[in-house]
């Protein structure tokens, strides 16, 4: 039984094994570092932010969540990185130019003290980046070895308790699932054998697994959406979450499109556009790597709107979306979205929304989150896929035969109510008749 | 106990007693007919289109709204109407510029057959307007009289079994809540004097209740907001909706808004603008009845943003709101939103959005769905404020004590749970934890 | 010397010869018979609508400019058409879905007439289209001298006095100029060897001015603008004009650019995004027709902006333009720009413009002005490339070694200019010293 | 004669007399400063940026501005400021919030010497601003000898050779022209009496004519557009211009509208709306002030399209203008306009724009350009309206019975075309028929 005595203490020390060390890595970090301080506030996270309402309207019970749940405190924090940059997380925050350097130097030498470890890392899967500063050896099982050691030496040399692994760094080139991913004796096979199939995203999902820590995925590679990985996982009873972090565009997709169907108005075309210059979007100008980001960002709609129950209103709408390389923005990436909508009688409207977006402003308290959540989790016993978690994921895994849920307010819910479930509170089913003598 | 054998049956004549017949009136009635002759189809109405999920997602029952609960069809749907002009439901849809000739067309006679009643009308409460089609009569509560006689003669004439009563007409000027509005026996004595203080939109409001006939306020006046008529409703035991048909720009900012606060985003200012041309954007053109429309705009932020609860997200944002009169749109309102908001470390970002609208389309299956959910909750027994209705309301009234909830997705679980719990089927939480094995 | 007594009568008739019979020439022939019938503006039209200033500001001469140069008159005009579909100028037009219904039928009978001859076209060319109603012979030249008769039994037929052809076709892929594009003997010898260098535009193109017939390149096609056919042109003393009607996008671009730039604000970036889904917007989603496309969509900007002039303004700025099929959207296309600029000091700002544009209903009226002034010049006795013409033309031809002008504003004045001179006016230039007493 | 020759040396000091010391003034001032050591560009301005065409397109003599015509250098200005906050050039710049702290920080010690005069100011006449660093005096007359005692102190202390004044101060409620601004005795009558009619921006446009010292406009306030400033000015033989800088918006729609014209696209509505946080939007929010502004904003669009002439196109179109004070944004001004435009036929189409602008960084180089050349206009023995001037200006002042010109185009040709008059270059009409040899 999930109960709220089972959860094992949130005392100890946190690894928090973060793979990649650019503008989302350094965003999320530095956040960390300066709220510790008291120099910025973590906006965006709910775990340091959020109330949650217990009971009914009227108790006036809205405690914090992170005074609800024992969550990991900020403070019990560490962070072990890999980059394939050698420069260190000021350096690292400093290129990618997110952050203004005043907010960067008021945490300057604890971010100086992160220096990534070598990375797993071949061109081949991410191919406009070329990483200096990577790891060699005989196989990918090898690799997989060598990024257990670094874990290792970092829990003995930081006395750490527990890790969370979150995966923040490029989108690999599209991958088919193949047989080698579905088995984890063929896959373990791959590993030894240096299987083409087998990206680094995979090998750093199978160092955590192996060892029982929680891995997250927060980018579209296929990582842990695969059988192997989730044997493992169930065998070693350990929390997974995934696929790619949700912000921006897609954010906002999964705001308005649940608003359009709760009011049955059909869709005749949903145009998005992005323009950004940061790594992420030299990496996206190529085609393969941009087609794992699209199947990614292409299937939210589809879920959410329901096409099959509504095939007047959502059969046919055209659904197209491009990211376009554009060196001005930097990391301020801007998306543009047009949709065509029809309502009564089949008359015609159009939405047009412009974003003007900070990707790792947004993507960092969601990356905090997760890593809690996951730790949380692990500690009251859950473990494979958390489906809770899809509040903050692109395209969510979710349980065989189901499909994943979309809707940001439907996953808001399903988040919350989870946790009210884990410290045995009621569910809020919003029905509120109580509040009305009206019989 | 609200148990599904209890509620009353749908069949019989249901009477729509629809109160002004312009540009969203002339759009509702053209839309039923139309979708009556199978010419289009009401999309935007959940009564007509939607379905509900009931138990388990795996359990695939999905049955439409109305296979599911014993609504009123379209086909015993009558219309009554008053208007401050002479012109039939053919001539003012025309006037009104929303749907196109050729839809029109296709109903012309069953539009021409409706001409409306002469209206009960005051310039004083609608400054822009000036009305020759009106009642006259020795003081008000002779001319709630005359509105009873109408609709006494309609049923006779059309073999009505109930009706429901929906004000579509303009927003009249600010009144600001006094004792009149109260207490019933001073408001009763207030139409014998025909005090200020009453507005024709309280007459109608009160002849529907006193014939215990369920009346939705589609515009921001206070009509039955007030005590005088929730004590007239309890009394009567009939169901009272409002304020603001929720459509356009707030119905955005109210799937929108929830999106933000999902995510902890803060908000440093709102500012909304629409330019119109039609009759409404010309009542809003003048100060005074701008003022009861921008009152039911600007409550949205705050009651979904709770800055109470989350004073260094909500506090401060600037939220203002503009109505522009602006003849060469016509009906096809336009808004423009420009949201400054902040996320991790405060960094700041931004969101436009432009929506090409068309209010009266919006508008129309919103009428609908109020008034067929308003016939069954008569039916069902329930009575006073319907807080489930909330979803489709902009400024929705709520029992004394509660703040009104705003959140499009709270409205809508709230619709949706109550509907299921009057048919005896499990609310949903979206836990779903039964569809894993992880612990 | 040009005098304006030496220009010939415009009296006779006009054909003129359209190739394509898609959205833009059947919106072209449709406004020139409704406005002749009196049923429609043709507005958008200088020839049609407006006026030019003559002498001092103070002289009050602002004559039309139809009243001030002799045109041909719109009742003279005869058309004839080439199409690879045999649908008459009304079902082709109601096929384009531009023009409603109604506007169409009321010049049904006058659009039914114009029938489409078959045309010179191979697939090779436009990669997306596949006509059925083609021209077949044994070689290229044998398809020029088709056309010709073609033009000659029109001649006998109409009792034509003079012609002017235009290409309002598709976009060809793109090709690269070749030593057979540059002499006339080599593009001859090709004609008759059917050499793959030679496009369908290019035949055309020969049969005009081979019989001294003007033609006018309203694509981005190489067609004229070749040495072979520059000098066809003077032998023949043809005028000739091109490339690509300049609308949308393109024309913001040259209206906005010589606005900074007046200004000597700086550039950081110019990000051009459409979505249309007619015809066009189907041809131009082949890569090989959008490549020439993009080269005269991104010419612009550089002419307009002069880096070589302004090195710090204007050095470094990213251009991209991207054309996206979006079929919901039909012929209104919709263009959306983000300008990325900068000025004193070097601060930044942004600009964003949304077009939803109507691409034939701007087309329309610039192949009527070009017609009409391609026959003045030849009347006139003006031959090869009509630099003044450049006002209507998104990539135009200018004299070797002049960079061509992109200005709308100065490609305005150099077209009035023109005209005034070739009436014998005053040149205007706006000095304006006369009208102050100031030393 | 104008004749280059006959222009007054550059050489010596320039005092610019700079009324007001808020967003604008500090902004131009530091750029001058910045300027001067290298550490900024003066990006925008025309005098130091920009390039001249001399002759034939293929003579290449296209050299700078301040390379072809006599201006004075920026490192012979010397400014003079008036306030009513005795904050120095540093402070006031940090409060305005335009330039980052970095950029004031290194200009640090010239802005801190740069401390405002005691400004001439009412209350009266700048609803929402409450100064307390002001003249006092008996009379109206005696605060203009006050200024001119200011400008004969500043003018010993710093050896200046000649001056120019420029009003950037905030604008003053409206005032209706009045006998009293037509006649120069009147004028004075009312200075000794201190007539109501008389407000501070009159006063110090006396007080610089009085001197001989060329005064400009850079609000919408009467202060020169009158008679008895005219006479003053032909009286002394000084230059005058105004008014209102033309920047953001205003730019943007002088721009285009030309653009749209050009074209003979009709106009159905334009709809302005602005937000910003500023002083100035602060005082705009004051409806007197409005007023002055909203006049010289809505005048711009009627002298360019010439409804007049062209009555079909422009004789109804809707414009209106919105300003609206948005704390959130400061001095980063926001527009957003919706064009209501119509072509061939009448088919309707959209253009919206939203400027991301910065006031005062778009006011600055305006600022500076206006000040050198009204000082060339000096030495030139020009005096009187500079009408060459209205290139800058939104509401630009011309001579009885001429429409002021606000086509950006046309006042480019116009000031270009001064210059080479002044030195005496051929005017450029852009007919360029001697490239061609086409006849």
């Amino acid at each position: 039984m999930l109960r709220k005595d089972k959860i094992a203490s949130n005392q100890g020390k946190l690894g928090v094994l973060v793979v990649g060390l650019g503008a989302v890595s350094t965003t999320f970090i530095a956040g960390v570092m300066a709220s510790r301080k008291g120099v910025a506030k973590p906006f965006g996270s709910l775990t340091q932010m959020a109330r949650i309402r217990l009971g009914k309207r009227t108790d006036n019970r809205n405690p914090l969540i992170k005074d609800f749940v024992p969550l990991a405190s900020l403070d019990d924090i560490e962070f072990l990185t890999w980059d394939i940059f050698p420069a260190n997380a000021y350096e690292a925050a400093m290129k990618a130019g997110v952050l203004q350097k005043q907010d960067l130097d008021a945490i300057e030498s604890d971010l100086k003290a992160i220096v990534p470890q070598k990375a797993v890392f071949e061109s081949h899967y991410v191919k406009k980046l070329h990483g200096e500063h990577v790891k060699s050896g005989a196989n990918k099982m090898e690799l997989a070895e060598q990024l257990m050691e670094d874990i290792r030496k970092f829990k003995d040399a930081k006395k750490i308790s527990r890790f969370v692994m979150i995966w923040l760094a490029s989108t690999e080139v599209y991958v088919e699932k193949k047989p080698i991913h579905d088995s984890l004796a063929e896959f373990e096979k791959g590993l030894r054998e240096s299987s083409v199939e087998i990206t680094p995203s995979m090998i750093y999902a199978y160092a955590a697994l192996k060892m029982g820590i929680p891995y997250i995925n927060g980018a579209p590679n296929l990582s842990v959406d695969m059988g192997a990985m989730q044997t493992l996982a169930d065998q070693n009873k350990v929390p997974i979450a995934g696929k790619d972090l949700k912000t921006g565009q897609t954010l906002m997709k999964t705001i308005l499109a649940p608003g359009l169907k709760a009011r049955m108005l059909g869709l005749d075309g949903w145009f998005s556009t992005n323009i950004l210059g940061n790594r992420d979007g030299e990496v996206l100008d190529d085609p393969e790597s941009f087609k794992t980001k699209e199947v990614s960002k292409l299937s939210v709609l589809e879920t959410i709107l329901q096409p099959e129950s509504y095939p007047e209103l959502y059969n046919d709408f055209y659904h197209k979306v491009r990211i376009n390389y554009y060196p001005p923005r930097g990391d301020n990436k801007e998306s543009w979205d047009n949709i065509d909508i029809f309502g009564w009688m089949g008359y015609q409207m159009q939405i047009k929304i412009n974003f003007l977006c900070r990707d790792s402003i947004l993507a960092a308290p969601v990356s905090l989150d997760l890593v809690l959540f996951a730790d949380l989790a692990a500690r009251a016993g859950m473990f494979g896929i958390q489906e809770w978690l899809s509040f903050y994921l692109k395209s969510p895994m979710a349980a065989p035969g189901l499909t994943p849920e979309n809707d940001l307010f439907i996953q808001q819910v399903k988040l919350k109510n989870t946790l009210r479930y884990m410290m045995e509170e009621d569910l809020i089913t919003h029905l509120g008749l109580e509040y009305y003598d009206m019989m």
